[in-house]
C-alpha cells in the first residue's frame, strides 16, 4: 500500500504550544507541524496569539511550501500559537477548509485544529442551519467551533464551553482551542486520535498529536491526553478537567500503529517501532515460509519486515529502495511507462535468484502489490511470499481514515487465495484480527475497519461522502 | 489627488449575468470585472452557477492576475454567474475576505457580492452574535449574509427573505445574489450606491455598479435599479418588488460622477463625463484666472480641464503626462528620489513660460498637489492657477468612500488660503458645495462628506474603523 | 494603431549610470528603465558594477515583475550600472536573449546593452563563425561583444576596440558599455536610434535612449550623444572620441517623434509633444474636415488631435476612453465578444450626433482602426473624418522597427480611398511624406518606411527574418 | 555524512534517448532525469530534437519543479533528447550555468551535457580567450563545447571533431553531444564518471550516467561505455569508435559505490548495494565490536551496516528514522533548534540499554556525526560504536567531487582517537585504504580523495576553486 499514492489517508495532525514569555513560538509550529507532515499533506497554517491578537498564515501545501522565511517572518512572536497539517480528498481541498479555524466573536477570539471526525456531524449541522447558522466550509471543524460557541454564551468560561460541547459531539476528536489567554487541547470519550503533551527545558508546553513532534521541538512528553480530558493551559498553569465525560471504552484507532503514526513515536505508551516490530512476529509465526531472504516494501514495511526476519531467522535485506525526490507535486504524463517502476526499483543483486519474504502493511484494491512482486520477479526473484501486516480492510471508518471505498476494497470481494493469485505472489497471509490485540498488549484500540466492531452508534445514512453529496445536491 | 497612489477609495463593485442558456458566463463575468476594475484593485472573484452546483475563484489582485486562463478554464460553463472586485485598506486585505461571500445552507446555497457600507453594522453583529452567531470575516457582507439566512428560515421565497432583511439593514449597499435557480439584485433605500441592468442581444440580462460594464460585454442599459427596489431574474423572466421599503430621498454619492466611476458610465440617468464638464464650467466662472493654458492632473482631472477650458475660453492643453506601467505592484525602493516624478512628468515646451490653470478632482492631505505644482514650475511654468472639482472633505462618510482619516484632511485644519500657500499654488479655487446640484441637474445625492448633512442617522460610535478596531481588541 | 495590442515596435531602450561613489547604482536605474518602459516590454535586466565584480539580475517581464524589493536588494551597491528594456517578437523570447549581455573574458568583463539593429549582422556572424565562435543567442547584440572582444585583443583600451569595431558594424546601434572600471557609450555614425546623457545634482552621470530617463531620477539632461561619438565615463571624467568614423547623413528613425518616444522627450534638440502637436497642425491644413469635436485614439494620438484643433478652430474633445488595467498579461477567453469594446470605449454623451476628426498615429492593417469607427458610430457619431499623423507603411526597416510583413500592410495593398470606405471612415487623410521634415524643422531622420530611401545599403537577402529562419533551417 | 546537507557533491547526471521515431522523448528523459536526481539537485534541463529543430526547457530546481504539465507540454514530440541534472556550489548557481548547453553554428546546432571535470581547464579557456573566444558562463561544460566546435570547422562529422577534441581535453568526462542527426557520448580515458546505455523493447536506445535511469524508464542495459569511447548513435544504428585515445588505467571515482550511485544501479559490472554490503564486512573483520545492535545512519548507511551485521552476527536494527517530508527548500529560521533533530529521530525503543554500532558512509566536518551520537545517547544507547564505510577524506579531488576545502575536514587535522573522542563515540573505525579494492574485486578506480594517488597530472594552481577565484578577480 505505502506505493506509489498512498490509498489510505489520516485525516490532521495538530500541535499547540504555549510559552511563559513571549518568543518565537510560529518557530516552534513549525518544527512541530514538520514532524507531523506524515498526518497530512494537503494544507497546513499555523495561529500566533500575539497577547490576545491573533495572526495566522495557512494555505494549501507542504509546511516547507507554506512557511518560507517571508511568510514565517510574517508571524509575529508570542505566547501561544496552535497548528495543523491537514489532509483532505482531492476535489474538495480549498482554502476555505485549511485550519486551524478562527473565529472572531465578542465573547472571544477562537482558534481551533482537529484531528478525527464527527459521527454525528451531519445531524448537528442540520439542527444548526435550522436555527439560523450559515456555514462558509465543508468541514466538521466549523460545526464544533459553532457548538462550543453556542455553549459559550452561557457559560463562564470556555473550558466549561468546550466541556458542556463534549456531551454533545459523538465520534473522534482530538483539538486544541486558543482563546487570548489559554491553550486548551481535549480528547473524545474515546480516545480514538492520539494526543499528548510535554515541556521544553524552559518551561514551554507543547501539545501534539505524536510524540514525535515534541521531541523535534527538544521537548520532553509527559503524558498521553486521556480519553474524554480536558487540559487548560494558561499563565496559571495546567488544569485537567476529567468529570465531565461518562467513562467509555478506550479505543485508539489501531492502525495509527500499523500504518500512520511515525515510528519513533509512542502512542498511549506503546512505542509504534516495537508494536510493527510485534506484528512482524505474529506474521513469522501465523504464516512462516520457506525463504532465503525478508525485505519490506518500504517505508512503511520496513519494520514489520524486520520483526518477521528477527522471529523466523531468515536473514533481512534490502530488495526495494524508493525514488526519495517523488514529492506530492510528482506528475506522471501520459505514456506508456510503469509509474511503480519510477517509484520503486528493484535491487537485483540482493533478490536475483532468492526465495523472498515480501512485507507490506497492507493491501487496499492490490494493483500496487501487483506490481511490486512484477518487479521483483523482473529482478529475478525466484518465489515471493507476501505478508501483510495488517488484517483485511472489510468496513468504513467513521473515525477519520479516509480507507477506498468499498467497492474497490479487494478484500471486500475476493477471498484471500483470489487476491494471492492476482498479485502474483506464492503465498499471501495477513496479520490474523484475533491477534491484534498483541500489537499493544491491551484491548484499548479500535479495529472496526477490520471486524465491523464500531466502538459508537454510527450514523445510518452512512458516513461523510454521502453527507457530502447530499450539501451539494440540495436545490432552493 | 490622481496620483501616486489615490487617498480616496471606492470599496467595492458588482456584477452578475443570467443567461436563457448555459453558456460561457464565466468569461461575460470577467470581461465585465474588467470594466469595474478601477472600482476595486484588491482582490476579485467569480462564482459561477452550474445548474445548481455553484463553482468559484476569488483571490487578492487584480481580474487579469487572479483570472489566468488556467483559473478561468476551471470554471464550468453555467447560467448564472455572480462576480464581484473590491478594494480593502491594506492591513485587512485578506483572502477570507474575498467576495462574491459564499453560504452553504440546507434552505440553498447562496453567494453574495455586495458594494457599500452598512450604518448600523456594529450593532446588527453584535445582536447576531449574541444569539450564537460565529463570523469568519470582519466584512458588512457577511452580516447581511446571516440576516437573510435567519430570514429565509421564515420566508417563503429567497426574495421575500430578502425584502423582509431590508428592514434591518442600514446605509448603503448595493447587492447582488444568486440561489441555485434565481438571480436577484437590490439597491438601498436611498440609493447611495449605482446599480443598473441590462441585456445583451441574445437574450442574457446583465446586472452592474455601472453602465460601462454592461457595455464591455455588448449589452445594453435598459435603466438604473430603483433605491429600495428588488428585481429578481430567472426563467420566468424578470419582476420587481418595490413596496416593502418606505421611500426615502434619493441620495447618489455625489463623488461617483467627480471621481469614482468611469467617464464612460450613465449613472442615473446623468452621464458621468458630461457631469465632470460641467463641474469645469461651474469652476471657470466661480473662480476664473488669467491664464495662457488649461490642464488636467491625468486621468480623473482631465474632463473637468476640458470643462474649464470651453467655458473660459482658454486653450486646453496637454501639460503633464503619466507613466503608464506603474500598476498596484510598484515598488518603490528606498531612496531619495521622489515617487511624483517617476509616476507624472511635466512636458517642458508645453509649459515653459506660461500661467497655467490646473484641474484636479480633490485634494486630501495636500501632498501630492504640491509636489506637482513644483513638477510645473521646474519645467518653466510662470503662475499655477489650481482648480478643484470638488469642495472640501470636511466630514467622514459612513456608506463606503474610504476617505482619510480627519486629522490628515488638509481642509479640516487650514484655510483654503492657507492650503494655497502649502502647494505653492498662485491660486487656488474649490468647486462651491452649493453648486453640486449643476452636476446633475437634480438634488438627488448625498454630499455628506462636504457638507455634514447625512441621510441616514449615523453610528453614535463612528464608523467602520472604530468598529474594527474593537473587534481586535476584546479579550476572553 | 495604438489599440489593442501594438502592432509596430520598437526594439530597446538603454540605460546607464556611474556615479562619484558607491551607492545605489541599482534603484537608479530601476526608475530609469520605468520611465523607458514604453520602448520594449518583454524583457528587462541590470548589471551592476561592485568594485569590478559585475552581479546582474535579468528576466522575461516588466520592470515591476522582474524587479520586486526582493530582487532588487539582491543587487549589490556600486558605482556603476547598466539597464536594458527588450522588444522581442513572441517565439523568440527567451531568457536568453535578455540584457545587457554579460561576457567573462580574460581582458576584463564586459556588459554591453543595445538598442537598435545591424544590417550586416549575417555577414558578420557567418565571419565569425567560421572562425570558431560560438554563439548562445540570435541577438546581433551577441554579434558585436564578439566584435568588440576580439579587437580588443590588439587594442590599448577597451574604447579603442569599440572604436575600431565600429568601423565593421553597419546599421542602428546606441550602446552602452560597461567596464569593470569605465563606462562608455556610443551612437552609429548615422544617430537612428537617440541617445543622450546628463547629470543628477550629486554629479552622477545618467545615460539613457530618451530624456525622459534622466529627469524621472532627478537629473537634467546635458545633450544628445552626436552620431558616430564615442563618450568614456570614468573616474578621471568624460572624454569624447569621434575622429574614428567618417560624418554621415543624419538620420534618426522619424517614426520615434510619431509614436515611440515618450511626449515629454527632447530627443536631437527636438521636443516630441511638440513635433506632434505640429503633424496635427499639418493635418489640419491638408485635410481640413467640416466637423463639430477633434478626438484622438488614446494615448499616441492625443497630442496631434491637439493640433488639429488647434490649427483648425474645432473644439478638442474626448470621445474614447482606454481600460487602464489592460496590460500585457491580459488574455482574451474564448467568445464573442468585441476585444476592442473592452480595451477601448465610447462616451456617447461627448460624441452622440457629432461630425468628428478622428486622429491617430498610424493604421498598420487597418482592423484596429474599422473597429474604433463602428465603435463611434455605435455610439450616435454622425460622421467621421479619420486623420492619420504619419505617412502610410510601405517599405521594411532595416534599423530595428519591427513593423508588420508587406503582406498585412494595408497601404501595400490598397489605395487611400480604398483603404477608407475599408475602416468605414467619411474621409481619411495621412500626414503627407513631404511634409515630414515639418516635424523637426530639418531633414536630418530616416523616413525609410514611408519612402523607401535607406540612408544606408541594404542587405540583399533582406533582414532579420530570413536571418533567423536561416539559423533554425540548418542541418549538419 | 547523510544528515542534515550533505557535505559531499556529485557534479551531474546526464541522460539521452534516441528513438527510431518520433515519439514522447520528453517524457523519457523526464522519467530518467528522475532516476538521476540523487547526481544533482540545482538545476535541470532537457533538449529535445524535433527534426533538426532543438527546443529545450532549463532551468534551477528539481527536476518535479522545472518540469510541470505544463513546461514539459511546450517540448514538442522528437526522435532524440539529451538532459541533464546538475549540482552547483550555492554562489554560483545562476540560469546561465544550467545544462545541457545549447550551441547555434552554421556547421549545425549542438546539445551538450557533461558529467565530470576538467584538470586543464583553465589552460585551455585561457588560450581561447586569448584568440578571441567569449564565454557567457564560468562552467567547464561551455569550453568542451569551444574545443569541439573549434575543431569541427576541419573535420568532416562531429565525432570526429569530438575525437580531436578528447586529445585535448584532460580530466574527467562523461559526456552527451546532440546533432541535428546523431546522439552521442563519450566517456574520458580514464572512465572517471560512470556511463552506459541500454534498450526498451521498442528500439528506442538510451544512455545514462547509471543504469538505475535505463531500467527506470523500462530499458535493459545493453553494457557500459568504455573509457575512451565515442558511441554514435543515428538511424544507422550504433557505431563505437576507439583507436583515438590511447589506453589508461581505468580509474572510476570509488566514491560512486560508496555513496553517489543509487545502490540499485550496476557500475561497470558491480552492483552499488553489493559493493556497499561488502564494506560492511570489511568493517565488522577489521573493527569488530562488542555490541547489542547495528544501525545506519539513513540513507547511505543502511546497507553497509546490513553487510556488519551480516558479518559480525549482531543484529540489524532500525535505529534512527529521516523526516522524509525535509527538501531542498527546507529553510531553518533562526532559533535555538537542533537542526539533525528536524531531520532525524532516534527510536526510543529500540537502542534504549543497548551498545549500538553505527555505520555511516563518511565523516567530512564531524559536526554531523557527534549531534547523531548526542541523539543517541539521549534515547538510551550505552555504547556507540561508530564505523564508516570509507577512508578518511585527505585530498582534494580535481575530476568533479566537491569535497570540503581541506582546512574544514577534520580528518586533515586531527588522529582518529581525537575524532572519535569529538564525535562522543566510544570507537571509531574506517574502512582500510588498502581494503578498498575489495568493494569493487578489482583496482579499476580512483581513491585519489583518499591516498593522494592521482591518476593523471593535475594542476599546478590548484582545482576550480582558485580559478573561478581568479575569473572574478579579473580587473582591466
Amino acid at each position: 500500500m505505502s506505493v506509489w499514492e498512498s490509498e489510505i489517508h489520516e485525516e490532521c495532525g495538530v500541535f499547540g504550544v504555549i510559552s511563559p514569555e513571549c518568543t518565537d513560538v510560529a518557530n516552534v509550529s513549525y518544527y512541530g507541524l514538520y514532524a507531523l507532515q506524515h498526518r497530512g499533506q494537503e494544507s497546513c497554517g499555523i495561529v500566533v496569539n500575539d497577547d490576545g491578537i491573533f495572526v495566522s498564515h495557512k494555505d494549501l501545501g507542504l509546511v516547507n511550501e507554506v512557511f518560507t522565511d517571508e511568510t514565517l517572518s510574517r508571524l509575529p512572536q508570542g505566547t501561544m500559537a496552535v497548528g495543523h497539517v491537514r489532509y483532505g480528498t482531492t476535489g474538495k481541498t480549498t482554502r476555505a477548509n485549511c485550519q486551524p479555524i478562527e473565529v472572531n466573536h465578542q465573547k472571544g477570539h477562537m482558534a481551533l485544529a482537529h484531528n478525527g471526525n464527527l459521527s454525528n456531524a451531519a445531524a448537528l449541522r442540520n439542527a444548526l442551519e435550522l436555527s439560523g447558522a450559515i456555514f462558509h466550509t465543508t468541514s466538521d471543524t466549523e460545526t464544533i467551533a459553532y457548538i462550543i460557541t453556542r455553549e459559550r454564551l452561557q457559560s463562564a468560561s470556555i473550558e466549561e464551553a468546550l466541556s458542556r460541547a463534549m456531551n454533545t459531539l459523538d465520534g473522534a476528536y482530538s483539538l486544541i482551542l486558543m482563546s487570548p489567554q489559554k491553550l486548551i487541547c481535549a480528547r473524545d470519550p474515546y480516545g480514538f486520535r492520539p494526543l499528548c503533551y510535554g515541556q521544553t527545558p524552559d518551561g514551554t508546553y507543547v501539545i501534539a498529536s505524536e510524540s514525535c513532534a515534541i521531541q523535534a521541538v527538544g521537548g520532553t512528553v509527559i503524558r498521553d491526553v486521556e480519553p474524554g480530558e480536558i487540559l487548560v493551559f494558561s499563565k496559571n498553569g495546567v488544569m485537567s478537567r476529567r468529570e465531565h465525560c461518562k467513562a467509555k471504552k478506550k479505543s485508539l484507532c489501531i492502525f495509527e500503529y500499523i500504518y500512520f503514526a511515525r515510528p519513533d513515536s509512542v502512542i498511549d505508551s506503546v512505542p509504534v517501532h516495537a508494536a510493527r516490530i510485534r506484528a512482524g512476529h505474529i506474521l513469522a509465526k501465523h504464516y512462516p515460509a520457506e525463504a532465503d531472504l525478508v525485505i519490506g516494501v518500504p517505508d512503511s514495511g520496513l519494520d514489520a519486515a524486520l520483526g518477521f526476519a528477527e522471529a523466523s531467522g531468515i536473514p533481512y535485506g534490502v530488495g526495494l529502495i524508493k525514488n526519495k525526490y517523488i514529492g506530492r507535486t510528482f506528475i506522471a504524463p501520459n505514456g506508456r511507462l510503469d509509474k511503480v517502476k519510477i517509484k520503486l526499483s528493484a535491487i537485483e543483486c540482493a533478490v536475483k535468484g532468492k526465495r523472498i519474504v515480501l512485507v507490506d502493511d497492507s493491501i487496499v484494491r492490490g494493483t500496487t502489490s501487483g506490481r511490486i512482486v512484477t518487479l521483483l520477479r523482473e529482478a529475478g526473484a525466484k518465489e515471493i511470499h507476501m505478508r501483510i501486516s495488517s488484517p483485511p480492510f472489510l468496513h468504513p471508518c467513521y473515525y477519520g481514515t479516509d480507507i477506498d471505498s468499498q467497492e474497490h476494497l479487494i478484500a471486500c470481494k475476493h477471498t484471500i487465495p483470489e487476491i494471492c493469485k492476482m498479485i502474483g505472489a506464492d503465498s499471501l497471509g495477513y496479520l490474523p484480527a484475533d491477534a491484534l490485540y498483541q500489537l499493544t498488549g491491551n484491548g484499548a484500540f479500535c479495529s472496526a475497519c477490520f471486524t465491523g466492531n464500531y466502538p459508537t452508534s454510527i450514523p445510518e445514512t452512512t458516513g461523510k461522502d454521502r453527507f457530502e453529496a447530499r450539501l451539494s445536491q440540495r436545490k432552493e
